[in-house]
């Protein structure tokens, strides 16, 4: 039963998503402009997301911190390139405790001065290297529009910042975060991202170069998820956090940031998701299994609770929906919510020997002989096909809606049918860049490092050209 | 051997207090002022105590969300109690990309204003209720003082805030979750606190009433640790919080707050903690042992390495320092840090078919026979003892520190000795309560429910007295 709280996707893809947003009660806009209240349901996804990155820079031997919320004017100007990035954006805070302040206090748009600052007081030797850093905080940029997740004033994230003894180490740093990102959308969130450099132009205010994961949203637009900087000794210079290397002189450190955030819950939605409402899969949904029973009898209501008994102690997270909604309105409840699995147990069918197992992604009514139904076995095997088919079909999307441009004419063509990922090559200059902006706001997703140009000449210019990139429309 | 970047606690209480925060790593002033940072080993115990937390929030039936930081001056100023109590202790944002703002934000100094504006949208018939909301984050309050955990402008926090259909469901709330906070110090953090009702005078702006739990430190002075509120329907008719009961008429939602922070680690150090620097319970500690190899021989490695694992995968958290640090440094590290337990493997033990377990609380060392040596069960009991005998000595000093006063005199002669909690009868009138302030600032901290008056007369002003209440000095 199609969700009447639910635009169609196909007709007005913006519309879709903040109706799915609100009827799966993700979040919700608030009476604070620009600022979104993130509901339980949303809070959830983030709170796994977290949990399966923080496990993962642990395991490679991060550890979290909390710096300051608020950046000191002064302290933000050493660093020129970054305050001529974010000063447009940041909110300043002027007075506290019913006085005018003597400096203002910036809140962070992000932290790269805040941790210098740390780093510089606390590093003397390369003993004390690496410093591997990470925060789960909450920062702000004035933005000027609002959607849910993928634009807001304040927003979640967490931001690595690491100081290494030698720029090798610092660069390995900044590329295995980015295959981290990488592996957390394939495997975790079951989206085929693809990864490179970001242009100059497109780069992080202040970064010798900027990795970046871009995914493309089912509409072909692309997201960026997850971004890995390298500052070289940039900021180590602006705010002098130096360290004695192993010849015992002075030596300057070599920095690395890198950031992920609660976008990527609309990421998950823009890719996933149907008229019906969410679709999570598997791996990044809070609530894996929902059992509903049908009517009250008690050998219905015994299985149901023996089923989730046996799920829950495999580690596959299971309900019971026991409310006293009618059955309908708890099936249509489950699937706007994106539960992957739901069990349907019924009186009728157990006297045939039969359930019903229903999968989010496809819809599809598998019915299933109760007779030696290993529940533990079949939910689990069930759980990874439809992990498997959400990204195939995701992969299969992101590659139908992937072009190539060899002119400007080409580009066109395809930005005014569907837009997506185009690869053309590049000559290099930011001229070209701009011209390309012109059409419908095309810009450089990455640049793909590890593959060969189309033929050899600019899509714009038709110089000689070296690199292939990926351009595209973004959020 | 005593720590000597580390002042003695009997000294300079104080000075102590800084030093082993700063010795155990734990937190640093930062060129924010009034902001520290939470260093790794700070930010680890928090982590510990918030999954804890957490997890029994969640037991209870409590959701985690995520309101926004800011707050329009309008909206705060809806409940005038609120804003009496909070107005002159918050930072306000007056500017943002780059314009001035024609509404100034403050930034969250809690946020029940926030919380109500989002219910009064979201709540709409009794079947929507309870709402059992709390969030994780970031809140600020412009101090003049800063003392890393105990006060500082920006500190972290839980606060959950719950809307329900009747008063008594409501008040049960308040006082379950005070339970927990309880619960959570005494089994724990092992502080032995005490709880009950907070006087008129020292209840939270726009509280009914409020319950709360105040532990006692080392030197006597009281922290309090864990405070939860019911609002009753304040809030809710000053934010239009409105409900269809079941009998289909219009009514306000009954509210609660409580909320616990950061300063939790400060009473953790303050109660527990030596001159060698920091003590910890071994049920928050997040390294719980740690095993250090004497020597390179490849039976101590072997040894080290397997114990690890065993204890590792019994869920308790031990690893092994194997830096090319010396034994001794390793041992004070160990000791500074906290880890409730320490493993010593050296060669010549091993010969003579022993090693030697250290605990930190007593520093005494166990030379403990190798054979049939059962390391999961001998650890486990031994982490099981340290967590009992802490919260036995912890309550022995409580016990101690704790006075009865009946007169004026009484209270001065208790605080010029050694301040600690004072019971003492009260009329219940804020005249005497203002003068015992007058004495080194003697505050109540709570009132005594299930306890009995000493001798029913206001050990102040003489005349009858109902109430008996704990009073001290507070951090």
């Amino acid at each position: 039963m199609k969700n009447n709280a639910i635009t169609s996707k196909t007709e007005d893809f913006a519309k879709w998503y903040t109706d799915v947003v609100k009827a799966a009660k993700l979040a919700d806009y608030t009476s604070v402009k620009g600022c979104i209240a993130i509901e339980p349901n949303g809070y959830a996804i983030w709170e796994k997301m977290q949990s399966i990155l923080d496990k993962k820079f642990k395991e490679l031997g991060h550890v979290n911190v909390q710096m300051p919320l608020l950046i000191p004017e002064g302290l933000l100007n050493k660093e020129s390139e970054l305050v001529e990035g974010f000063a447009p954006e940041v909110a300043w805070v002027t007075s506290g405790g019913s006085k005018v302040l003597d400096e203002r206090l910036c809140i962070r748009p992000t932290s790269e001065t805040l941790f210098c600052d740390y780093y510089a007081s606390h590093v003397k030797s390369h003993r004390d290297l690496p410093m591997l850093y990470n925060q789960w905080c909450n920062v702000l940029r004035w933005e000027k529009e609002t959607r849910p997740f993928l634009r807001s004033r304040e927003f979640l994230w967490q931001e690595g910042h690491t100081i290494h003894a030698t720029e090798e180490e610092a660069i390995n740093e900044t590329k295995r975060m980015m295959d981290v990102y990488v592996w957390f959308h394939h495997e975790i969130l079951a989206i085929p991202s693809i990864t490179g450099l970001k242009t100059e132009k497109e780069k992080f205010a202040g970064a010798e170069f900027t990795l970046t994961n871009e995914a493309l949203m089912y509409n072909g637009v692309a997201l960026q998820s997850g971004t890995s900087h390298y500052f070289g000794q940039k900021f180590s210079k602006a705010y002098d956090v130096k360290f004695t290397n192993k010849e015992n002189k002075e030596e300057y450190v070599y920095q690395t940031s890198w950031g992920a955030t609660t976008r990527m819950i609309g990421g998950l939605i823009m890719v996933h998701s149907d008229d019906y409402g969410l679709v999570l899969p598997p791996r990044i949904a809070p609530k894996q299994v929902v059992i509903i029973p049908i009517g009250n009898s008690e050998k219905v209501l015994e299985l149901s609770k023996k089923y989730m008994e046996e799920l829950n102690n495999a580690n596959i997270s299971a309900y019971i929906d026991d409310t006293l909604k009618s059955p309908g309105f708890k099936f249509a409840e489950a699937e706007v919510n994106g539960i992957p699995v739901r069990i349907e147990i019924g009186e009728r069918d157990l006297e045939n020997g039969t359930l019903m197992f229903v999968r989010r992604d496809t819809r599809e009514k598998i019915s299933v002989n109760i007779d030696n139904l290993d529940i533990v076995n079949y939910t689990s095997d069930l759980l990874e096909t439809i992990q498997k088919d959400m990204y195939e079909r995701a992969k299969k999307r992101r590659d139908e809606l992937t072009f190539e441009a060899h002119s400007l004419e080409d580009f066109e063509r395809i930005i005014n049918s569907t837009p997506g990922f185009i690869k053309a090559d590049w000559c290099g200059s930011e001229e070209c860049e701009l011209k390309l902006k012109e059409i419908k706001g095309i810009k450089s997703r990455c640049i793909l490092e590890n593959e060969k140009c189309l033929d050899g000449k600019c899509a714009v210019c038709g110089k000689d050209a070296s690199k292939l990139v990926v351009w595209g429309i973004q959020y």
